[in-house]
């Protein structure tokens, strides 16, 4: 006979399900808006940009299932800190959505012209890099809520902020080369791709706490 | 023969109350912050950055609060609705808070130095006026679901938005004399005060949407 299981935790899996799904759309812009910068392409940033309205629309939908949820199945307890949590992931993932989407506008911005100059491309592209891992072991949290994993995104992440503070350094060079609209791109940029990181930290640390009721580290 | 308000009533109350002290305490701190950047003072960038805590905790503590009463009075349709919409503005102004405190931590990285130079002053402290204006009336609007406060935010917010593109208009002057390192200040400067504004339109829409169920915009 089969096992029985809930129709309430079949919701619940169904949230988890969306934030899946919703954190591996993020992650693709994200690597597609780093693609469009560092080759300059339009195609890729305006694909990314056309994105964004899906993120938004399954992130709003998936709220008000979650509303729904609570409102019909009015849990208490862990339950209902899951519901919570659900609802503040999603809005962690909306806005690595528009992360994705400020980069992509940036490189639509300065077409044909590169936003990215040459010799800093190969940060950009391990930034790109480094974000990526960040974000696909996000996935993998949300999915499995793996704690070796949460605390592994939080060390990840340090290699986002070295990247973050060797392009910085570049800027401030000073034979840096290439004018201040140039400097203004790459403050932004580097910002956009921080901040992408530290909402896929944040939803690790969610998971963190959900799970062990504990925090992983001493402040947000 | 008083009136007799119900417990529950009295606990939305509360919500509201602390969302409007946070509200205060993030506005005093972004007013506070301006006049740092402005004066150079590090005595004041000190109090800002030691007064993120307090917000943290106020949000954190209120989080707590919120959940607890969903999980005990078991809300459904619009109470929960408003619930959900708390938290929501708590974690909107506990990032208004983070915003002051980015803002005071680059008076404190240029001291005795000023971040901002003297041709600059007249638009920041504009931008630092016009701020406050919007996070004043958010403050009102949360406090009183006033439907035309809250669209005005919006336009207020508006004023904020040039004040910015001014800002970058002055770095993008070919006789910019003032090198990378200022102008990556400004840069993340005007970012931080456009985020704070930001923040301070989405609770307006929050409440609009809270209290009409529909939007007072295309999009977020």
């Amino acid at each position: 006979m089969a096992w029985l299981r809930s129709a309430f935790q079949d919701e619940l899996d169904g949230v988890t399900a969306t934030l899946v799904e919703l954190s591996t759309i993020v992650t693709d812009s994200m690597v597609k808006a780093t693609h469009s910068l560092l080759t300059a392409s339009v195609t890729e940033a305006e694909e990314v940009i056309a994105s964004d309205d899906r993120v938004d629309r399954i992130a709003h939908e998936l709220d008000s299932r979650i509303i729904d949820i609570i409102a019909r199945q009015q849990p208490v307890a862990s339950d209902l800190r899951a519901l919570i949590t659900a609802l503040r992931m999603s809005a962690d993932l909306e806005r690595m959505g528009d992360m994705a989407h400020h980069v992509a506008k940036i490189t639509r911005l300065r077409h044909p012209a590169a936003a990215i100059p040459s010799e800093l491309l190969l940060t950009m592209e391990e930034m790109g890099k480094s974000v990526k891992i960040v974000a696909d072991k996000c996935t993998e949290v949300i999915a499995d809520r793996d704690l070796n994993k949460a605390l592994e995104v939080e060390v990840d992440d340090d290699e986002v902020d070295r990247l973050h503070r060797k392009l910085f350094t570049s800027l401030l060079d000073e034979s840096w080369p290439h004018g201040t609209e140039t400097a203004i791109d790459i403050t932004l940029i580097g910002r956009y791709y921080e901040r992408f990181a530290d909402h896929a930290v944040s939803i690790a640390r969610r998971v963190y706490f959900l799970v062990t009721g504990t925090y992983s580290d001493k402040k947000d």
